[in-house]
């Protein structure tokens, strides 16, 4: 086999690749994320209400935004498969900002971190919001997309600066 | 990052969750799983004797099944992504009944069983027997699909009452 | 290009295909398909109470067929696309069984049917009741899955036989 | 075959539906979505000096939110199927607020819109860059993921009425 | 490659498009494609004698060829959907290449073209082909796979110049 | 459970397998596919002047290969899902032959190679180069996909003879 540092890289700014994971350890790995899906009035009542004509607006997001977290290697080009041991989405009614605030928990043991499972719940999750939402309204923002907190991994845990003073937790 | 536990729930009884499997230890895993399709005179006798139109319908849903186990976690939205280490489908030609038998055989290592994963084997392999024959009669039933045996994991061996009796095993 | 009937199929019997549905009409298209899930006494309870761990057994079914209806070609290996127009999945307690009787209904507009769409619907939500209901019991089948009705199509209309006197309907 | 009106959903509230689309009439429709990727001072420049491990940003992103769009009606559960004719993602560097601005347009012509499409392109062009960041920083944020326009369908046109002074459009 | 601060497409060179093919007009077209697959001696000889030990090779790798096209457009970043409305995948064994020559021909009516999919059915075809006789031998090959013919769309029917001398049509 | 042995298989020439890799022990594995995409003069003059109207190409191709290793067990029936370590996907002009020369090198660590994974994405990725480039030309052809090398395993190392002599290498 020619050696692989001498084949010449058409453009060397365009390439792309998957890292290489399997230097890491396994260990213990876990993540959350959240973001925010502002409805305005006459949507965030019927949502609260369960009139919404599609149906269960958040039980529905919460499904999809666990498929959605299985699907995430899949959808992120240089992602890796993680294995997951667990998912859970929830959701909290937020009365002054007219939003749903999304949170996402991903759980897993091996060599690649799932924070992108946990961000992609929580985008897929807000998604269908939207989607069971759109006969209402079509101004809805999904807002602050983000990673709160991380657990194990090379580069061990870390925690938000902004979660001690963001509104969906106070 | 908040404590959970206080987070509300907007839905208690609406609320879905994949559960955690991180505390399951690792084990060799099978499962064995049944189905029957009724399948009537003339579309038995057909694909006894190759005569379907669409063209070999034992080999189709054999590999329909093998495939479809491989998606069982992207089909249920809470199963687990088993790393499935092999899957057997089988058919038995049941005069009596003018069905055919299918039986599915999965076997995998991890913290989570495989128990899905034949369920869905049988149910794909099945559907793809009603596909190539409803040309021929659409009065075609799947039932009694169930779990035969499995073996490893948590709650270790277990085996169907109702198998030395199964008309299916005599 | 060389005349396809020349070339040697090299197994005549063991050739499949995926037949030609460009000479079918386009046509408004329904599908009705039905199955049954005997879950036994407690399963069949706590179902009906909202008392299972992993959360809301129906909405959770309801999705996952509705989704899998939507996956339907990409599991049955000689199945046709079918753009779905729309997708509704039932379910009736019953109480003589401790079953849950699931139903489907599928609608399309094209050149193909819904039958297999709501067929794979019922299996894969019956599939998703069993996998949220196994830590209660194994003892689970599925059963009668089967067509009751389809409209538009060449072969037209069609009516199961047996639904006048099916104990789903009683 | 039973009248369906006179079935027992056995959770109303918690009934979910795939509307039927088939009385919506074929028409051109396209979308524009955006959103704001705000990835700090160190991120956002090496993104733009095509300094990132990973590789390709930005075209990484858009061949993700391409193929994140025609994943739509497989991630949000009671999407349909709209055949895409076309999808455009595009990027601008927001030096003000050190992000990155993503625009998608989608276009179809059938009976569904592609809202949709275009928000869901948006959203998983923004996770990949994300992934593609975040060994850099995990301090990223995925903003403002709104409808901008639509054109065609039942409902018409529309415009979000933001859009004349949204600091992307300036 | 331009300075991406100063457009609004921030790099014209790096960007893709999904072109809009909404402005082609409904047509039939069909497509003919072409591959071969070098086995050498024993491989060659196991896959005719049906003495492979995954079993048989060419119903498996019609089946793989058939669902293969259905996925093209998940799997070519920048290919439209096509509704299939038929695929046929079909072998012949070619004795003085050690070789099994694999065509596929695809059939739809729509704005877009079935050419990758023909494409994409001899390649996973042969793909499959590889991996069930890779524990007889390493040293296969996958050659020649080209279009051989297409129909309908605005360019019109094309065939290629090769055809008549191809050993494979000999 | 009856003794599988005595389960009849109604073809046993017809019969696949899914083979247990469960004996297999876990290893470090690395595989290195390539191929080639003949294009012709002009496409390949335009595909390294970044001239092709569609976008760029081998970026394109890349991630394309890339994402098209992580479906590898989707399309191929009888493949086990690899957990894979890392994916690169390489590029090299081949003036004297007017082609793209493709390599695909893939990493895991488990119980299954990694080959078919490499294969594949050499295949996806000359797929997606013929894709993009078929406005200009259809006589573009995808030759000689073969396994270079492979390391780890039950097997061990193994080196494709012909590799020394290559043109693609010289």
């Amino acid at each position: 086999m020619a050696d692989p540092s001498t084949l010449t890289h058409p453009d060397p700014e365009g390439g792309v690749r998957m890292m290489d994971a399997s230097q890491k350890s396994d260990s213990a790995r876990t993540a959350v994320a959240a973001g925010r899906v502002h409805l305005g009035e006459e949507a965030f009542r019927r949502v609260r209400e369960h009139d919404i004509e599609k149906g269960d607006v958040l039980t529905t997001a919460q499904i999809a935004g666990i498929m959605g977290a299985k699907q995430t290697d899949k959808l992120i080009p240089l992602c890796h498969d993680a294995t997951i041991n667990g998912v859970e989405v929830d959701f909290t009614f937020n009365e002054d900002e007219q939003a749903i605030d999304v949170r996402a928990f991903t759980k897993s043991f091996g060599v690649t971190g799932v924070e992108m499972e946990a961000l992609t719940a929580v985008s897929v999750a807000s998604l269908t919001i939207y989607d069971m939402c759109k006969s209402v309204t079509k101004d809805i923002r999904i807002g602050d997309v983000h990673l709160r907190a991380k657990t194990g991994g090379q580069s061990g845990n870390w925690k938000s600066k902004s979660e001690d003073t963001s509104p969906a937790e106070s």
